[in-house]
Order: C-alpha cells, then structure tokens, then sequence
C-alpha cells in the first residue's frame, strides 16, 4: 500500500529515530512541536516539514518593549459586603499574580465598572475611586449589606498555553507573552516577523499556526485550591482591548461594557445562549481576525509555502464553520482529536487538507495528569481506545492526513505503541482511498441538531469530551459521528428559514435554558409553529433532556404537545400523573439488551397517549408519541456507548421508515460497518474490547465477521 | 388517674360495644361519623355527644330543586392543536362527568375564556362560540399549529369527600351533592336547617362542623389511568362561582378571570408563591366564610351548645392562623393527624378546645388503599407507628382532646387494638395533666421558619405528610415539631418588619421557586439587608435544598454570600470549583452516627471558606460559614428520621451556643425526653421499634432509661 498522509514529530538529538520511525509509520511530513526543535540533518532528508509557529508568542523580547501591547481580559473580583458606609476591594486577590496584571491606564479604566450585585445595578463612577499603588478600588456611599463587585480590565501576562505547558511539564524557562495584533503597532512587527521567518525557514514546506491571535478562555486563581477558575473553549473573553471595544463601537453605533464580558461573574459559557450584543462582538472579532490573519497567510504563500491552521489553543475568532473562514485562505485545517466528533468537526470544514492530530500526545503525562510515557501508563492501549473512538467516524467522513505530536524520544522505550501506529497508519490510508474513490453508503433518513448556535458549532460544543461530558448533546454527537447517516446542525432561524425540508429526524438535546436545548429562543413561535408542522406532516423529534424547555407556558416542554411527555415542575406536584405500561415489544425492536436511559428528570405523560419503551419507578425515560403522521420521540438522557449508540440509530430508522436490520447494518451492537459501493468494499469494526462477531445483509448475500478487540477488516464483496 | 378528654364513635346497632369501650378507653363524649349515626340508648346514656354536620352536603333535595345554587370550579381543556383554520373543543372530555356539569348560564359564560397557550394569549370572545347541545366550543380563526384552551365553569355535581368515600367504601348510595352558601338563598336555607337541626338534636353538646363552606381543590378525570387530576389541600379553586367572582370586583375594583384560577393548567399549587390578585381573593373568600360561618355559630350557641370546626375536608376560607379565625366564635378545633407536626398545627391555633382525632380510622382499609381493619391489616402497629409520630409533638405542646372516628364494630375483632387504645389514652391524659401544671422546658435557641405564606402556613404546607413528603421542608416541620425548641413561622414581609429581633436561627428550605423556597420574594433587597445584617450580627441562617434561589444574580442563591456555597447552574459549567476536605470532626459533634443529608442537589463553595461537614463525590451536602459574629449553614436536603432530626436540633443547638449534651437531652437520637419543672416530672420516649437506653442530665444528676419499642416513661425526679 502506499506510504505517506502521515505528520511525525521529529526531535533534534534524535535524528536516527525520527527518520527511522518516519520509515515504519509510512511519514512524508515531518514537523516539529512546541518544546522540540528540527535538525538540519531532518529538514533535509527529503520530507516534508511543518512548522509550528504561534504567531502570538515567542516574541518576549518585543512583548517586553511594549507591555501596553500584550493581551488582555476584563475580570471581576468576588462579591464583597459592605458592612459600613465604604468597601475597598483588592483587585487581584482572587486571580493568578503570574497571569495578570492590572490594566489600570485611562484607557482601559474607563471601562472599569463597580457594580451593586445585590440589587445589580452600577454604581457611578463618581462613587468610586482607584488606589494605583494599592491596586484597591474603594466605593464610598455604598448601601449596608449589599455586595459589590470590581470589574477591570488586566493584561494576561503568561500565554495560556505555555502556562499550562510549563506547569505540566515542569519547565523552568521564561514565561511566555502574547501580544496583540489588534494594535497597528504590533501589526507591522508580526508582519515583519512573518516574513523574515519565512525567509529563515526555507526547508519548511507547511507554516502551521497555533493558532490565530486570541486563545480559548482560560483564568487562573489565587488558590491552589481552585487554580482554574474559568474555561471555555469557544468562549470570547480574551479578545479585549481598550482599542478592540472602541473600534466595535464605532463600528456598531453601541459600546460593549466590562458586564457584557463578566456578566454578573458568570461570563458567557459557550453552553448558555448569547445576547444579540454578544453576538456582534463575535462577529466583529471573526472579522478582525480574518482580514488581518489573511495578510500573514498572504506572506507564506508568497514564499511558496501552505498555510495550515491548528483548530485549538488561540483558535478564537477564527471560526472554521462561519463562511468568513473562506476568506483566511488557508490551505489546511489541523485537528488534534480524542473523539469521534472532533473527527467529524474536523472533515466538515471548508479547506484543501483536513488533518487529525491523534491521541496520546507525546507526553509523559496526559490531560488529566495520568502517565501515558512514564511509568505505569500504556500508550499503547491509550491509543487503541482513542482510535477505536475516531475509526468509526473515519468510515464516514474523508480525513486527508493524521499525525502525532509532542518528544518523539519517549516512544523509545515503548515499542509496542510504534507497532500499533504503524498498523493505525496503514488503516487510515486504507480508509482514505476508499473514501477517495466513493462515498459510503449512507441510510436514507436525515438527520438535523438543532440548537441554539446550529452551524457555527456543528459537532462540537465547547472543546472536548472530556470537558463537555455532562451534556447530553456531546453524547449524541459523540454517537452520530460514526453512524451512517447524513447529519447537519441547524439553528432556530434556519428553522424559520425552510431548513426542516430536507431533513427527516431532527434533535434538540440539552438542559433547559443552555444553548444546546435553546432556552429563550423557544419562546418563538414561529419556531414552534415550523416544528409543529413539519412533524404533523412526517417529520420525527427526537428531545433529549429538557428538549425546547422554557418557562411562562402551559408546558415546560414547548414541544409537549409533540413529544406527548412534559417536566414534573414544582408547579405541577400536585398534579395526577397518567400510569402506564411499558411497551416492551417496541423496546425490543429499538433497545439493544443493555442499552440503558438515564434519568436525567422526572416527566409525565401529557395525554397519556405516548407509548412508554423505557420507565424507572414510573418515571418515563423513552416514549414515543404519534402526532400527526409523524412522531415525538422522548430520551430523558443519552449516554454514548456501543449499545445506547445503536439505539439511537435504530430510533433514527425507525423514524425515518428505515428496518433496525437493514442493508450494512451489524446484528451486534458491538460493531459497526460501512460500505463503499464504489469500491465494493466493506470495513467492520469491532469497537468492544472483546472478541465480537456479526452478520450484515448486503446486496450480495450475508456476511459473517468476526473481529478481535477494537479489530477492524477491510473485505472486498 | 382521672378518665375524659376522649372522644369515642359510637354506632347504632353497637351499644353494648360502644358503652363497654367508653369505659374502656375513659370517654366523656360519644359522636357520630360519616356513615353511622348514634341511638338513643347512646345518646342518654351520660355522654357528652358530638354530631358532626357538613352544612354543604346533606341537602340532596333542596340541592336538585336549585341546581344552580351548586358549588362550581373553573376547569380548563386539554391543550388541543389547531391543524386548520379552526378548532372545536368538548370541554367535558378530560373530566370525571359524575363530578362536574357544564355551567353555561349567561353569567357564567361571561368568565370562560379561550386562550392561544402557544402565544400565551386570549382569544377574543367574538372568534368562538358554544354549542350547548354538543358542550363544545368551536374557534374560528385560529393560528394553524398553535394550541388553545378553553376555560369554563362548572358544577360540582358530587360532593367530593363524599365521592372518595363513596368510591372507597363501595358505596351504593345517592350521590351527594355541595351547596353554595354564597346565595342569599342558600343562606337562608343554611340558617333555617341549622336552627331547626339544633331543635330537632336535643342531646347533642357539640356540633362538629365538617368543615366550613369550600372543600379543598380534588379535580378527578375521565381516566381511570388519571382519575386524579389535580388535588391541592390549600388551594382555593373549589371557592368561585359568578356571584363571588362579581362580589370581588365590586369591592376590589377588578376583576378575576378564569386564568387567574387556571392559570395555564397549572392551577396554584400551595407549593408555589401566589400573585397580589390570588391572595386578594383569599383573603375576600375568607373573609365571607368568617362572616356568615358566624352566623351558624351563632345558632349553635343560641341553643346552648358548643361549635367546634374540623380542620379538614371543607376547611377552604376558615384560615384558621389567620387573625380572623377568632371572629366565627368556635370552641373548639379538631385535626386529624398522622404526624407531630399536625398535632403543632392544631395547638397553635387560638381556640378553646383542641382534638386530635388519630390514626387509623376505624375504616376496613386506609388512605392508601391498604387493608386495616380487615384481612391483612395490623391496626395496632399502625396505631402505635401514628403515636409514636404523633406523641414527640404533645411532649412540646398542649392538647385537649383526643379521639377515633368511623366504625366502631371494626374494632370488635382486634383485642390487641382495644388494649393499646387505652393505654395511649391514658398516656394522653398524664401528658395533658404535665401541660396542664406547666410548660415544658425548653432549649434557648428560638427558631423561625421562612416561607411565602409565612404564619398563615404554619407547620402544614398542603395536606398531610405522605402527600407532602418530596419538599424538604415538611420533614423540617415533623422534625420540629418534637423539638425543644421555640418554633413560629414567618413571611418575607416579616422579615422586613423585624421579625428576626426575637429569634436565633431561621431555616429556609425549599426548591427554587417554590413557596417554601421564596421564589421572587428573594428579589427584595430589602429582605436581603435584613438577613444580612441580622446573621452578620449572630444570626444562623439555615438553608436547605434550594434555600434563596432565585435567578438573575451573581448568585442563585441570594444568600449565597451567607452560606458560602451555591448552586451549580448549567451559566457556571465552565467554573472552576474549590477543592475541600471533610471537617470529620465538628461533623462528629453534629450529626449521629447514622445520619444522612440527601443529595439535592450539585453545588459549590463560594469562595471556599465554608467548613464542609458532609459531601459525595466532591459535592457539599452540610456546610457551616462563618459570617460576621453569624453564620450560614446548608444542607442538601433533609429526610425526617430519629438521627436526622437530632442533627438537626444539634446544628440549632450549635447555632444558639448551647451544648448538644445539655440539660434534658438524650445521649441517644432514638430516644427523646421532656421535662416539666413545675411537676418534676421527666417523660422518655423510645421513638424507635427496638427497646433503646440513653442517659439524660438533669439538674439532680443523670437519669438512666431503659424502654422497649415505642415506649414512654413518666418518672418524677
């Protein structure tokens, strides 16, 4: 088979290993990570070479002449009561001394806010004033009892990343600055940069940025007891500036304020719904973001070089699923993927090469602060489990590359993990020209999510499973991502907009009030009058959780009328709730043996006329509700495994006139299929970690397969 | 020891059982129950005779020659979709039809309302119509996929109690039907029965009024799969009719509507906060049943005989910890009780007379449907289970009276039961004679209950505990309510006008939203500086469940500044959380071996200062905060059983400064004791069905005992 589609990291020092592991993996890129450096004797040996650059650190001497030019936050400090007539408050007691430092110029304090938290309201700014040396905020005429709280401007100090980095690894080096390119200053120092660095760097043949200008969220306590106390992966905190809020309000004839950003000291999670004001400011920043980072792309195209970009870190106000993203001109997108959905996140952006950074990174310890290259870890399982999890979307979707990262000298002692590579290596190839040569097969029915910000986040909710477990929704997208349907994410205007025409299934999933479920958008009528509609006349909800949740109505659910099933509510407790049987003969053609429901909320049936297919001490837990000639189908929680996986395929079919037993379709849960016509191929996989066996229909008969753990076949039929 | 002070049912037919068992169990006076009447051989015989009258019901004739002088309530549809351009609903398919008729008299019409429940709007009356042959109403003009309701009034055509006895006992009888005493007609009619019933009932000394005029709400459906649609002790539904609902606008000025009542289908569960319009109409219902009730009463005691009210089934509108209660001029008050907290109930009432009629009833099977007085049943563990809850209460607080009710022939084939009778009856009596000397002595620390309703729901929040059980707070109640403590209930209006000068712990416990919780009342500043400053100066504030949940602040918690933790909402998934340890020891000090504090819900420290005393799984379930000379302390939830309910008196003992191994307190939560200075008597109780010892300081030494299950101990020191 032929080599290549493969991202190795190389080490300097370890010259031999590097070429010789490029060779068993089948590499033809070579790049480099942050921590490690190329050799000449690497860049030169006929490979392809990548290299990282983060556009916004690595610059200390610069950051270091022009401290007004690095990045900032707006932060609040913890309510304080007033049990006097004053308060002083101490701006930086609650936060990181290492990652910031106040932002006190006029500037800057002319976005400060003191807010009354009691009764939320602003104090004037003439009821407050700053003790510079202090770094204190003292209010005068404050109401007893009440809280206040300081909301400030401060430059971030460490880059996130390096901080995260450093501690983990237990560098002992500088801290490493960002700065900001929103300053036309740092705009022709970072352009320079780039060109010379293009200049210098005449072996590389891929500048992979890391990312963009603006990192994902991510602030620092005082206390070691609570260290980390924000982060949110899509979340737009630490875009601001003095100069970025005064150019969006000349732009938008309105100013953001310090409570637009800390939000009651909330902030604005990616898992909640944003205002319309928020709304603009992620506009504004994509823009900013786009013209001045197509100008960096620009330069490395003039050197002959392509232009990828790494879809974490400092990925903000990039947006790879807005149209805008079109207009950076980059030539690939670059994923780093524990999961099935990070796969598909991937794949679905608009670019020339998608590539997938895999899991375990070349680490001693992973995220969570296991071993993985270290004593006690077993990368080799690691990265079995990781693989098992991307596999199945990799049947669906085309990836053009993948590729490792982190100190290549760790896998030294570890040889078990370079065979399996090899092996995972060979296989992504395999299942990238069967992709090349035709789309697989896909079952009929449609599928659409929809939730509060539809396209933008397609797949993802806010970084990775990991982070984002608690929600129902990652769970479903973690299930879709492998299965053989056609999957989009819409939004509550394209609803209104005809999107429900072409889709046959459509889930709404998630808490009530959080941007996965909706909140406030299904105050809409016209949201609720499209749905309704197009159920009556065939279409399937499915809602998982508290699905179109919101209160002020004759029903919590908005959609009860269709899901034939509502939330127990303080409200109701006095309220009769209708018994009923379950259905077990309709649970056995859905339910896989031990596919389970969890009960996430406590319903009743509206009418009493949903058929009931799962039930806990009569709570139901999956119903189903004829209206018109579609359905309403009810999930009161999902959790992604092998099984449950397989219900909510088999829910999708059924609602989509589609047989559980149909064509490339497994007979066992534990495995999964695809088939690609063109090719005439069929790939199964075996996602449990024990021997499995199936039968799947196909046009040419019954194929029988038995697969190892997490095995996988590749059968011409 | 002297007999009397019991109230004994007789039964016609019985008279050798019912003489023979007032001896027995030290009867002073006989009654009637419903479903027996009493013979002469009883009445002469000596006894002081209750008869109880329901002046609603028992007017059969009267009540079919003014079939609109029946009760009425306002019912609203099932939601119903609007595919086409219009809609036609039949109003009575969701109802019970032995319970409810149509009430479509021009007066009445003029209430009903269609509503869009999908915009939440009225429809105006001029796009539908009635059909009075089919009873349903037709919309024309509809929003195709919206969903509308139509409100209307009906009569009540089966008087409720009677309607579950009738169906418990499988009664083969005439349907009862209720009276509306809002007539002038029905009012004459009312006067004219009484005075005549009172000629006609000689023997009679007590008329027990069952209750007043308005039954508490009991909608019943069309399905037998939810016959109970709604049933709500304390709700005012069953009180309108076009003739009140006139009456109120001309002396309020405005207007109710049937959405008012119905509001959205949900009604207004007592569970939740009502509006200023609700509780006008409460207080105007009330005080027509004041009004005219005391007109009966009056007649009653015209002819020398006592009235008594029971605080039960048609109880709507008496109110009786409103201050109006005293103008009606009762005698007497009489509350049946499973639980201590309903013995609380009828002794803080201000009254001459006060009942406790026990548990079981003298019926072949119980609330539940479980057999008691027939095969299968064991109605002396039953009995002894009801006393045991029953008796902590009567250590605390003074009763009068107690009694059984039903038939007494069901007692003939239970010996065991006749036995246990008279030894709680004595039992009563020696604690009555305690009170009666003195008061109890009690702890130092006065605690005050916060909820919505404040005094006017003391103790009881809607009905009796099994239907109550999912709020935390009516498990604080029963706790409570054999506490040794200096318990009132107080309201948010309460607070504001220096209710806490005079106490030292206040418990708030409830979900969010709910009445015992608050709901928006936490919106008041006011009330936030009160608590504030009161805990700041040495206060506890006690929080159970969702204590000062209300959203749109920093905190959902209000007085999360006090408690030092607060919720995790779905806004703060992102935030980081302070990590902690168990406080094991001053968790020692508090909480018996085996207590338990239920986790509610998820939550987090504020800012890390509160001292954890119980959690799971990193979750705070029992936290204490210091707070100024104060302090705040939360507990998840709270399941009323004998160790929980010592750690509970342990944490107000804590918070009041006194030692949890004081003065008459037991070593052991399965016992309790109460001491009477001015008697010198000290009284044990085992609450728990395993024989118990404990150890108790006193102020002549340490006192041992030894009881077996259930048992009670009177011993002078």
């Amino acid at each position: 088979m032929e080599k290549g589609s493969f991202t190795l990291p190389g080490e300097a020092g370890y010259e031999k290993l590097t070429l010789q592991l490029a060779e068993k993996w089948g590499a033809d890129v070579i790049r480099d990570s942050d921590g490690t450096v190329l050799s000449d004797e690497i860049t030169k040996a006929g490979y392809g070479i990548y290299s990282t650059i983060c556009i916004i650190r690595d610059h200390n001497e610069w950051a270091k002449q022009n401290p007004d030019k690095l990045q900032q936050t707006f932060l609040m400090t913890h309510p304080a009561m007033a049990a006097d007539g004053w308060l002083t408050v101490a701006l930086m007691e609650d936060f990181f001394e290492e990652q910031f430092r106040v932002n006190d110029s006029a500037e800057a304090m002319k976005y400060w806010q003191v807010y009354d938290r009691t009764t939320d309201t602003e104090v004037d700014a003439s009821k407050w004033h700053y003790n510079k040396k202090e770094q204190t905020v003292t209010v005068e005429g404050v109401t007893p009892w009440h809280n206040y709280t300081v909301s400030f401007l401060a430059y971030r100090i460490w880059e996130e990343i390096s901080m995260y980095n450093h501690t983990t690894n237990n560098w002992d080096k500088e801290h490493l600055m960002q700065i900001d390119s929103v300053y036309p200053e740092t705009q022709a120092y970072m352009l320079d940069w780039m060109k010379n660095w293009c200049e210098t760097h005449p072996d590389t043949t891929v500048v992979r940025f890391t990312s963009m200008f603006y990192n994902f969220v991510w602030i620092w306590g005082s206390s070691a007891r609570n260290r980390q106390l924000y982060s949110d992966w899509a979340s737009y905190d630490f875009t601001v500036s003095p100069k970025m809020l005064d150019d969006f309000a000349v732009k938008y004839g309105y100013g953001m304020t310090a409570e637009d950003f800390v939000n009651q000291g909330k902030l604005h999670v990616t898992h909640m719904p944003c205002d319309r004001r928020k709304m603009d400011w992620i506009d504004f920043v994509n823009r900013f973001v786009v013209d001045f980072g197509r100008r960096l792309i620009d330069i490395v195209h003039q050197y002959g070089k392509k232009a990828y970009v790494f879809y974490d870190d400092s990925w903000v106000g990039i947006e790879p699923y807005k149209p805008t993203f079109q207009e950076f001109g980059f030539d690939g997108l670059i994923k780093c993927v524990f999961s099935g959905y990070e796969a598909r996140l991937c794949s679905g952006v608009e670019v020339g090469t998608h590539e997938l950074r895999l899991h375990p990174y070349l680490f001693p310890v992973g995220l969570g602060g296991a071993p993985t290259f270290a004593e006690g870890g077993d990368p080799t399982l690691d990265a079995k489990k990781y693989w098992n999890s991307v596999r199945r979307a990799l049947l669906r979707c085309p990836i053009d590359r993948i590729g490792l990262g982190g100190y290549l000298h760790l896998v030294e002692d570890f040889p078990d993990f370079v065979a399996y590579i090899a092996k995972i290596a060979d296989e992504f190839r395999a299942l990238k020209a069967l992709h090349h040569a035709g789309k697989p097969y896909n079952c009929g029915t449609r599928v659409a999510v929809l939730h509060f910000w539809g396209r933008m986040r397609s797949w993802s909710l806010s970084g990775h499973f990991h982070e984002t477990y608690m929600h129902d929704l990652i769970h479903i997208n973690e299930a879709l991502s492998g299965l053989p349907l056609d999957v989009r994410f819409i939004g509550f205007e394209d609803v209104k907009n005809g999107a429900l025409a072409d889709v046959d299934v459509v889930i709404n999933a998630g808490a009530a009030g959080t941007a996965w479920s909706g909140g406030s958008a299904w105050k809409d009528a016209a949201v609720i009058e499209a749905l309704t509609k197009w159920v009556y006349e065939g279409g399937t909800l499915i809602g998982v959780g508290e699905p179109s949740a919101v209160a002020g109505y004759d029903t919590y659910f908005r959609m009860a009328h269709v899901l034939g099933v509502d939330e127990d509510t303080p409200e109701r407790v006095c309220h009769g709730k209708w018994v009923f049987e379950v259905d077990e003969a309709s649970a056995c053609r859905v339910m896989p043996a031990v596919a389970v429901v969890p009960e996430k909320s406590k319903c009743h049936l509206t009418d009493g006329k949903a058929s009931v297919l799962a039930a806990h001490d009569g709570n139901p837990l999956l119903t189903r509700n004829a209206f018109g000639k579609g359905q309403g189908i009810y999930l009161s929680g999902f959790e992604v495994n092998n099984a449950n996986t397989r219900m909510l395929l088999n829910l999708i079919l059924d609602a989509g006139g589609e047989a559980p037993n149909g064509l490339y379709l497994t007979d066992n849960a534990e495995m999964e299929c695809a088939f690609y016509p063109e090719s005439r191929t069929l790939v199964v996989i075996n996602n449990a970690d024990t021997v499995q066996e199936c039968k799947i229909h196909t046009e040419c008969g019954t194929e029988h397969v038995r697969l190892e753990a997490f095995d996988t076949e590749i059968r011409q039929i």
